[in-house]
């Protein structure tokens, strides 16, 4: 069994190879061809903490993968981070461990990353003069720089409840060739940027859906568990496409199950990201409407990432 | 984080703290001072297989455990035991992962065999002059050598499907001071014996209950899965004594299942082994009782196991 840690993991690491595979995770997730049980928990106390295992295979595949993730929020006051978390790639021809990757919860922000760059390259509108972010923490950090992807605008407005880090992440981006500018007003950031991209784990929404202009796309990452909101519920609503990573998940705890569970939308407006990437012509957005992708994050892309950084050590 | 492999499991190990960390594991489990929850599978069709995820902690441990177990049926045909599997030793503290445990299985054959063990102190008649064996496989050899801490008797008749095996395993047990001798008959084997251990994946029963005499004690351990018997149901009915190591899983599918899907003994009769081993004088054996011991494992074994061997490898 190969132990692997995060800067090997960073050494092999091959972004086109991470984007394909975890499309491809998500077409096979949509055509059912997974095995993906229900996620295991366990929860802690004193200090409040959690622990998430998600697992399963891609039908045919040589591996499967169990992912370890923990979240303890207190951990700032042992100068730890937050989150912490492991990957095992297992052989599904023999059952053996073949690899532990040690990623630190760093292939969890990647692949949550990497499904909003996919998002954003089937449905982002034809011209996009700024990016909008709500929302300014790490995941945002990794969804902006896998953004490049998907689109050449380097212009971007950032709010989120502290101005204060709203300068940091301006100032950490500009390495990566953004101009990021800090706003005081979500209104202003909304209002102005055709592409918006969520990642506040705020429990009330943030945008009202009177700020979003025709012609935007909006991917939603921040609301991942049960009474996360970052969306106006009317906005879910009056959307003109619906794409969730798992439409089992989205209704149940992402910004979609807001509006499907009050019987305000149909299950059949709801369209799966798996779906439009197998087939892009699945879905045609006219230059005025309003595309809304919720991202809840689903094991097939944990099991994708992990897949394919073995498969790039083994080749080494 | 450590990587801790098998033969450094095996040179901290301690059967003594190992007993006694098991001991207390069940009773937690019996007072309901542990979240466990429900066991995470994944099934293989081509070669078959599957994996089996245990995890959860015991109340105010400073850990929380993981535990990957695989079976792989035809792994004989590529060279590989048919069994593999590692544990995760977390902290509950911050989420971090502190150890894995390469134990590749050795740890849930020792744990299981340790159950045994436990059983036997409290349950097994005053004098034993003869244990019998049904099954020899690798279990029994673990269940055999730990019952030294039970018992000093070291006689043996084992009956297995194979006498070829049989001999194999009263050779090798020799070694270990036992005197073995392989039996034709399993009937020979259990009416010439007080202590009694079954060991096979036997889906009908093998021991009858007509052979079974006054005064003995069965730890069956075979059954762990749904459709699996060793004991004729009659005999679990007919027990004055019936100690189970989780009443739900027992129930569910262990050889209590048979008897009380079938109405045939109340929930009443069955005691948890943590409530005896708690309080030994919660039951009293008459010298003519005939007790059984329904084993199906449960993880609070694995997360008491790897507790115990991680905190003998931090002491180092």
């Amino acid at each position: 069994m190969d132990v692997i840690t995060l800067s090997q993991i960073q050494a092999v690491f091959s972004p086109e190879a991470a984007l394909q595979s975890i499309k491809e995770g998500f077409i096979a997730y949509s055509k059912q061809k997974v095995d993906v049980p229900p996620v295991g928990y366990l929860g802690f106390k004193e200090p409040p903490g959690d622990c998430h295992i998600k697992y399963g295979y891609i039908n045919e595949s040589p591996y499967f993968v169990i992912k370890v993730a923990t979240g303890f929020f207190k951990n700032h006051l042992v100068n730890l981070p937050t989150s912490d978390g492991l990957m095992l790639v297992m052989s599904s021809q023999t059952g053996q461990p073949l690899a532990l990757l040690q990623d630190e919860g760093w292939l969890t922000d990647t692949r949550t990353a990497i499904a909003g760059a996919l998002a954003v390259i089937q449905l982002a509108p034809k011209n996009i003069e700024q990016i909008g972010f709500i929302g300014c923490g790490i995941q945002a950090r990794h969804q902006l720089r896998w953004l490049s992807y998907a689109t050449s605008c380097k212009k971007v407005s950032v709010w989120s409840p502290s101005l204060h880090n709203s300068e940091k992440f301006a100032e950490e981006m500009a390495e990566f060739g953004f101009q990021v500018i800090p706003s005081t007003e979500p209104e202003q950031t909304v209002s102005e940027s055709q592409l918006i991209v969520t990642t506040t784990p705020s429990r009330q929404p943030i945008i009202n859906s009177a700020w979003v202009q025709p012609g935007t796309h909006i991917t939603a990452v921040g609301a991942d568990a049960e009474g996360k909101q970052e969306l106006e519920t009317s906005l879910v609503v009056a959307a003109d496409i619906l794409v969730v990573d798992s439409k089992d998940q989205c209704c149940d705890h992402g910004e979609t199950a807001h509006a499907f569970q009050a019987g305000q939308i149909e299950s059949e407006k709801i369209v799966e990201l798996g779906v439009i990437l197998d087939n892009p012509s699945a879905i045609k957005r006219s230059s005025t409407a309003i595309s809304i992708c919720d991202l809840t994050g689903v094991a097939v892309q944990d099991i994708a990432i992990a897949t394919t950084v073995y498969e790039s050590i083994k080749k080494r």
